[in-house]
């Protein structure tokens, strides 16, 4: 008997997104689940969200970008599918309702696409980790309200989702990092890496952002916060290890000793295919862990020194209130200006850091920040903050 | 709220039976769940017998050995506590109403007790994997006309039961071995090794039966039969992977690229615990694992030319029938020879071998095998022509 299952993809064209509409496409062509796509939305590739659209027979496409409404019109003319653009249309459509919506939008835009899918009472498959970090309190309380589930699609989240059971009797929780480009680099080779070195991630393919953030590992930072706001979980109960082989995601430790782990290629197809098919399985065409081949394991604690990143996440998170939204948007800032030349790598931790300190000795600290314009206003501090640190530490250098 | 759970433990005084104690001890010093003890075998060691049914306060104790039965009757005097002797007193004690028995009497000897726990409505720890590979057809189709469950303590069946969720949309199980003492070691180097370097198991604790059968992975092999009966698994979707560290005891692999593993440090009261416990888990004072400090873990395809028993394994389980007790009785035979020093250790994979051999040309090979009369007829023939072919053999030598 096939299980139909109804979906929305919210970034359809980075690349969680591609990534779902394959395992989409394989599961429909020879599953037990069968998908129908509902909307799927995108930043400002008009050209592949219609190619897309058309591909999986969506009901309506959506670009965020609205100069490229005309493009994505053009491109859908002579099919049934609808073409939208703009935010409020973005959200709109994931509020219609389907049995799953993938939350892919990198960023801290991806929060209100995802809330008003929660509120419209949509379960949610979760890609879009900053989301969490500056709204977990608020998603989750909107989740709950609705009766949504958050499913996890982030690796390391579905892992220990996978691993966690009933959640009784647990003791800690690992979330693993691969280390990043620059896991034996040296200080000082840190210090002049380029954006290409910052990028150039050894064993996941991901956009931009989410590589340089696996170099400074504040990716895994961030999913520190991510596991703690979705397991329910003290920050002293969650472990980060480096394992360079990216082949243990995620463990879950329990009282009597055990310790249940996932395991499996570094392919982001097993998770998502994971959030969009629980709690069935859905066969993929991942290749297949084949242990005695790889031969070899290895897994070592986070050097704090080098990688900063892990302590500041373990602060923010147990300040609560704002202080993981501060972390995240300052830290978006400075990618930013580190993509675009304005800053050093090490920068970025630096200016998240600096910018942290601000926050917690200045009067923004003590707001709650569960209500979506709490959370916009310390965005905006938060990224104008890291910005002018950089700013002014960039002038003090050329000048 | 305090779950209180009966049980009897066959085989007390073994490495396993011990172990279980320590468990229910810490269980009933600390946790939700808490254990009463109604019976206690053992095969002769009276006096530790006694001081453990003194120490749980058992109902009954009873002893194998007929001639130490006095003993055991002095020693619980002036206790309220039942002492009796003999395979029937065991087979009685077994059949006692209770929530768990734990089957630890090592070897096809163990058979018995478990099949009287089962038929009486008893659900089973197994930790005798014998009496699976000698009957497991035999056992599971009385647990399923009794409605009980046999679970799992060995180590690797332990961990996938772990892992194994509902069983849907598998694809593989694997079980892992430690490479037992002669994992680098040469074929001469095995060709001379004794009774005291093959006993010598780097990682687990075990009793000298089990440990001589880690060094031909002959106890792999076991288990490799093991799980299919327990798992109802195709021999063909079962890997056998050598992992010298012993971390990583057992995985289910699923058709969506997932593995789900289960880890811990090399310690039976874990998976005792978890037979003892299931669905709960209960905390043990096993120690945490941590993968940060053990640093690497290795995986390895097992040599089938220095480690025959896993080809024989495989081919007894595909031939089915009677094939696997032949396996395991005349595996008992030559070990036997070995420890007496009556054959060399490379002798006791090429008895079984010929053993097989013989049986799969033979007469006997036709014979269901799934009642305890066509189980102790085949037991007598296997040990009888493994013990002949290996005196024979000595006879050559020797003359």
């Amino acid at each position: 008997m096939t299980d139909t299952r109804r979906i929305s993809i919210m970034g359809s064209t980075g690349s969680i997104g591609t990534s779902a509409l394959d395992v989409v496409q394989h599961a429909n062509a020879v599953g037990d689940v069968r998908f129908e796509v509902c909307a799927l939305a995108a930043g400002s590739d008009a050209e592949l969200l219609a190619r897309q659209a058309i591909a999986c027979s969506a009901e309506i496409a959506i670009i965020a970008d609205e100069s490229r409404l005309p493009e994505l019109k053009e491109r859908l003319a002579g099919t049934r599918i609808e073409a939208a653009a703009g935010d409020a249309a973005i959200e709109e459509a994931a509020s219609r309702p389907v049995d799953r919506v993938l939350a892919a939008i990198v960023g801290a835009a991806g929060l209100h696409s995802t809330l008003s899918a929660v509120r419209a009472g949509n379960d949610i498959a979760i890609a879009n980790k900053e989301s969490i970090v500056c709204g977990g309190r608020l998603i989750l309380q909107e989740a709950r309200k609705a009766g949504v589930k958050v499913l996890p699609v982030d690796s390391e989240h579905s892992a220990i989702f996978q691993c966690l059971g009933d959640g009784r009797q647990l003791d800690q929780l690992t979330i693993t990092a691969s280390g990043g480009p620059f896991r034996t680099a040296s200080l000082s080779e840190m210090r002049s890496a380029s954006p290409q070195q910052a990028a150039a991630h050894p064993n996941w393919s991901m956009g931009i952002k989410n590589s340089i953030d696996s170099a400074t590992l504040m990716n895994k930072a961030l999913e520190f916060i991510e596991a703690g706001f979705l397991f329910g979980t003290e920050g002293e109960r969650i472990e980060v290890l480096v394992h360079p082989q990216s082949i243990v995601h995620g463990m879950a430790h329990f009282t009597d000793g055990s310790v249940i782990a996932q395991l499996g290629a570094p392919d982001m197809r097993t998770p998502i295919s994971y959030a969009l098919g629980w709690p069935e399985r859905i066969a993929t065409t991942v290749d297949r862990l084949d242990l005695g081949a790889i031969g070899r394991l290895d897994f070592e604690p986070v050097d704090a020194e080098r990688f900063p990143a892990i302590r500041l996440a373990r602060e923010a998170y147990s300040h609560g209130a704002g202080a993981t939204t501060v972390l995240n948007c300052a830290n978006e800032s400075a990618v930013s200006a580190f993509i675009a030349g304005q800053c050093g790598f090490l920068d970025i931790s630096w200016a998240v850091e600096e910018t942290l300190n601000g926050y917690f000795a200045g009067s923004m600290s003590g707001m709650a920040c569960d209500t979506l314009e709490e959370i916009a206003l310390l965005d905006d501090y938060s990224r104008k903050v890291a910005a002018d640190l950089l700013e002014k530490a960039r002038s003090r250098v050329g000048g």
